[in-house]
């Protein structure tokens, strides 16, 4: 058994590929959003504008959230100590869990490490709770979500993207009495469309299935308080779980679950995910309060948001560049070749120091690399007409396929 | 099928058991730990000191660390924006792996949100990339080592904990063709012992199988730099991976493993617990650059635990308390049973203002419920002396067996 060989080959594959990630250096500018500095291969740090943060609000500079960041830091310290049952709850991370429940408008609310976690851990759980459990889960459901429902080593179906015909076929053929539950996400993060949520939830009425709704891109940004699409569409109490993040729109760091009580207290007490692990900071939880709370009173953030990814579309349409067709705040791309999408990126970097990942397989199914831009509230219009320029010229100089 | 029947049992379970789990709501007093705030069933907040902190040197509150904490907070913002492929790189997550693989003396280290998910992420994708490998688990070792093992979906071999003979007998069974990987922790952190590290690779090297050294309770805390039991005992270069915590001694959030390029690379590339997830806050990251580098200069935190453990370890033998062998900071104080354990956790927070959480299953085994201490360089003599006092007037009022 050589060892080295295998890892060796494991890494050759993705250089041949041509998906063998190079991660950028960078630090971004607080107070001057979506500016920040570039590391690694040249002269000191280069000014670079970030066009693919999910800092989607740039909250992650916002006054309110650094000066409760920093008013926690010295008020407690810097990590909780412990995981949440051993000395690591502290009252942060109560009272963020009662904000997030009235943000949804549900009994409670859980915190986790990560939104992956979150994901992870409660799919998992719930499915190894009730015996003989099926899972039924959106093609395009995000890793974490496949971790999870893997992980729960239960019978799983997986019904092609937003297809309700083929979910209630799945539905329909299995045993009434067997647990069930609907996984899917409401805006699915690469192609930036929106899940038809109260057409799962009435098959999984019919049907008697629960349901669980990752919200990751959509919380802080839809609905009046930023309690996401279920908020938006008044669907929040028909969804069993919705799970969100605190690291994208609310700026910080961390991931959630809002349902019922008694859902709750068998995650808190079951999840191995949740309980055998350091609690969030108190400075993270601090911050995400201050946060969550700013977005339930203010949508500045959000419309100026809207106002941008709505101008850049139009400008991309309006240039013939490949946009795809994405109803929300996300703005992909298409590419369709890995070692293309990776060309485009490094040149807008080296030449235009403007910075947009190359997202390449698996973060999407091959064949569909794309780049994927997420203008916020903090870039202006003259930002957005560089950046088209500048990739109209580039499409030109690689000679790259215009929309159809 | 009816879920809220499914649910309540699971909960009535654990209060048959005597092991629902409350947590108690805290907020340490930074400047002076180990003293806290309690809330809840008060009149405001009540003084407490805590016991069982896994902010084990107290560098949750070093000048140093809150002082980076404040710096990155106000250059970079609170969160990452994204994960580490997609602008979540910062120059910070950059330097803290460089001084983490030097702690080890490695050739490179891989951040993730926590020890858990460190864990659970390594361990999943080594055994996946690794066709056909076997996992030999010391029967004590964490749940994330056991959560990443089965979601590895290899083979598992269970060694009785510590017994070189029985992991001798797995690995001579098995075929010597199969890739082979021991996962032990140099500290257990519940009974405080120690793996005997140089017989495992001992056999590691005879039976070519590659080895994992959980040291999430001994980073910072043992060697002259704080680089664990590995470093103490002149072993990091004999063991393949070593995984370590930012959330204990280091006294902030976090968890990353080190060991040589190729496997980092792999790692890096295939685990999704590591790729599909927003990395860790910039603002921890900063504090933990901090704190390793504090304690690879300073022994006297260390130092200081060690004889605060000494002490009470001492105090309580005198007393005829049911101290456990621990040969590290760690105290345990059996009790055996959970509803006794919880009673005397509840008389000492009540009563005296004493915070030690009740350990019991799933944590540890059913029928060594304990209470476990971790003095560290912040208790002073008076507070040792009234801990040890009040525990011996509850061990006389309820008529609690004392040691052997
Ligand atoms: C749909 C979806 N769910 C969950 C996650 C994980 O959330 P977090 O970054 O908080 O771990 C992500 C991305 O990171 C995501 O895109
Ligand atoms: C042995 C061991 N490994 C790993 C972990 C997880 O580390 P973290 O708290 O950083 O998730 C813990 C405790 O939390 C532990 O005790």
């Amino acid at each position: 058994m050589n060892y080295a060989d295998v890892f060796t080959k494991a890494i050759d594959r993705l250089h041949a590929e041509g998906r063998y990630r190079v991660f950028i250096d960078i630090l971004r500018n607080k107070g001057a959003y979506p500016n920040a500095r570039c590391f690694g291969g040249h002269n000191g740090p280069k000014p670079i504008t970030v066009w693919c943060s999910n800092d989607y609000l740039s909250m992650g500079q916002h006054p309110k959230v650094t000066a409760a960041m920093e008013e926690a830091l010295h008020d407690v310290g810097a990590g909780s100590g412990g995981t949440r049952n051993i000395g690591g709850n502290t009252h942060y991370h109560v009272d963020l869990e009662a904000e997030l429940a009235d943000l949804h408008g549900k009994q409670g609310a859980l915190l986790f490490t990560s939104g992956y976690v979150s994901n992870d851990a409660t799919l998992s759980t719930l499915a190894k709770i009730l015996p003989g459990c099926i899972v039924y889960s959106d093609e395009l459901n995000h890793a974490s979500m496949i971790a999870g429902i893997r992980n729960a080593g239960c019978e799983k179906r997986v019904y092609r993207h937003n297809d309700m015909a083929h979910l209630e076929e799945l539905l329909a053929a299995d045993d009434p009495e067997a647990p069930k539950l609907v996984a899917f996400e409401s805006v699915y993060s690469m192609d930036g469309d929106i899940a038809p949520i109260a057409d799962i939830c009435d098959l999984a009425d019919k049907y008697n299935a629960l349901t669980y709704c990752d919200e990751v891109h959509a919380v802080g940004m839809y609905g009046p308080r930023g309690g996401g699409i279920t908020e938006r569409d008044g669907l929040a109490e028909r969804v069993t779980i919705i799970e969100g993040t605190l690291g994208k729109a609310f700026g910080v760091m961390g991931g959630y679950i809002t349902t019922d009580k008694m859902i709750i207290d068998v995650i808190r007490s079951y999840a191995p995910g949740f309980i055998f692990t350091t609690s969030l900071s108190p400075v993270l939880v601090a911050g995400v309060l201050a946060s969550v709370r700013h977005l339930k009173a203010s949508s500045a953030e959000r419309d100026a948001q809207q106002a941008n990814a709505a101008m850049l579309k139009a400008l991309f349409a309006e240039a013939g560049l490949p946009v795809m067709p994405s109803t929300t705040h996300i703005v992909p791309l298409m590419v369709g070749d890995p070692v293309k999408t990776k060309k485009i990126s490094d040149i807008l970097l080296a030449e235009y120091g403007m910075y947009v990942q190359p997202i390449n397989f698996p973060t999407v199914p091959r064949g569909t690399e794309r780049l994927r831009f997420t203008p916020g509230p903090t870039h202006d219009e003259a930002m957005i007409r560089a950046l088209v320029g500048a990739l109209v010229e580039i499409w030109t100089r690689e000679e790259l396929r215009l929309a159809a």
